[in-house]
């Protein structure tokens, strides 16, 4: 089976950010990687897929509504629930590697509920407080980078 | 984005079932839809994944666990809930299409789940009693096969 | 702990149903036992609330939505989800026993959930295509009662 | 309809957010709210709904799991599903506030959760770093107290 890279962030989000979404949707695109996320057509969702759709990539949508209005043009298999942040769960628990880029409530549900399953997680780019934070909630699983670039590195490590 | 064909049935099935779920996985492989089950090794789920992946189809499975243990092999994104028979809902938004062979409770509720969200079902070898009842709760969606012939046609008309 | 009981029937309910649902709801109350129903003001749902508790019972609604101006007036402890028909697993695996009164697509789904939790399920006013249907899939677990009066003697039986 | 207060908090919980958990289930049931928790017999799940119960108050669990042999005896009304951590999100929806004694994972994916409904989060006796993350995400809704008298406070604030 194929690895499956769960990307995370805000809905509003800064250019940095979205830069790393798309670069890590890249990556996956270019090493065989399917690319997960929330699937709607805003913020780091959308540029992720965009990432990997944009090269080649698969990609997966796990969407909290039916209304297909909101989906990403770039998913190409929307598992559709009608959750609403109750579809984070299945995220998390259908990634094998959470990469977040930056931080929002709804991302920070998705790191908080990767953790108990034991999932890698991989932020970018955020503050010393969010990630001193998670690291202490989980030492042994999040890692630390600064870029999306030190991000492939934990990926690859 | 590629059509997704859903093919439901029981645990326990018969040779006749196990026959139609092999085919119709076949045909969707061979026509370029995704096919999509419950995910697990076991009856109806197992032999339309195998009859999809012998042919070169891609299958999604909507996992009611995460006990790796139970998947079947021939799922390649396995979407992972903890939600038991509640991912039947999901089954059914997820598909374009129900494809019922053979009938137990669980396949039940996910015909019965598919009505609301205005998807097509046709039912395959299913007796007259249980046809009738489907095509009472939804004349317009519910179609009636006899074989994996019959259904094809009727997925393409 | 108090059994639950809950109620299952259609949106758009005919006279009888309504009657029968409101009487269950009632028997319920001056029963001691938790009247649980899929919590809207519509139907069935409000019908065997209302009956609950303009006879002094306790009741719960497992909510569809979290839009309240849909919420029965009669629940006394809406349980908030935004799963939409995928909060109907939820409604059968929290009752102790269900009962439908009349048939939709929704009450099919329920009454097929119920059946692998090994739910006792009390089937009032349906047609004899219905009963059989249910009685095959379930047969030590499908009762079938003419009027609530039959039904009341099914719950305590 | 009742106030519902959710308490949340680690599964392994230190002697000081246990006394928390019990005394904000004491008050619950003195000031006739309903008491939420995700309903376990272990830590501070438990320890809130002791603090109810002794206190003749009302009690609901939103189950992970329908083994009942995992299931706190301080529950009037199991809510049961087999979602596991999924369920977190329907115990923040059906909350009017959230009250946190502690943390661990489970806990911030409840806290997170509660973000977008925009229910009020109390924070109970967090260190400096987890109270600023929260209050980041959130300042308008995340609120600290050093212990359950201030908690009680900001309750009735």
């Amino acid at each position: 089976m194929k690895k499956i890279i769960g990307i995370m962030g805000p809905t509003n989000a800064i250019e940095d950010d979205l830069i790393n979404a798309y670069q890590i949707g890249k990556y996956c695109a270019e090493n065989n990687y399917i690319t997960l996320t929330g699937g709607l057509k805003y913020g780091i969702m959308n540029e992720a897929l965009k990432g990997a759709k944009e090269n080649g990539g698969l990609t997966v949508g796990i969407m909290p509504t039916d209304d297909k209005s909101e989906y990403s043009k770039y998913v190409d298999i929307p598992i559709i629930t009608t959750m609403k942040a109750g579809r984070n769960y299945i995220e998390t628990l259908t990634s094998d590697i959470i990469v977040a880029c930056g931080i929002s409530a709804g991302t920070s549900s998705e790191i908080s509920l990767a953790i108990k399953p034991k999932k890698k997680i991989i932020l970018i780019g955020l503050d010393e407080n969010t990630n001193n934070f998670y690291q202490n909630l989980a030492p042994n699983q999040v890692f630390i980078a600064k870029n999306y670039m030190e991000a492939i590195k934990i990926l690859n490590s």
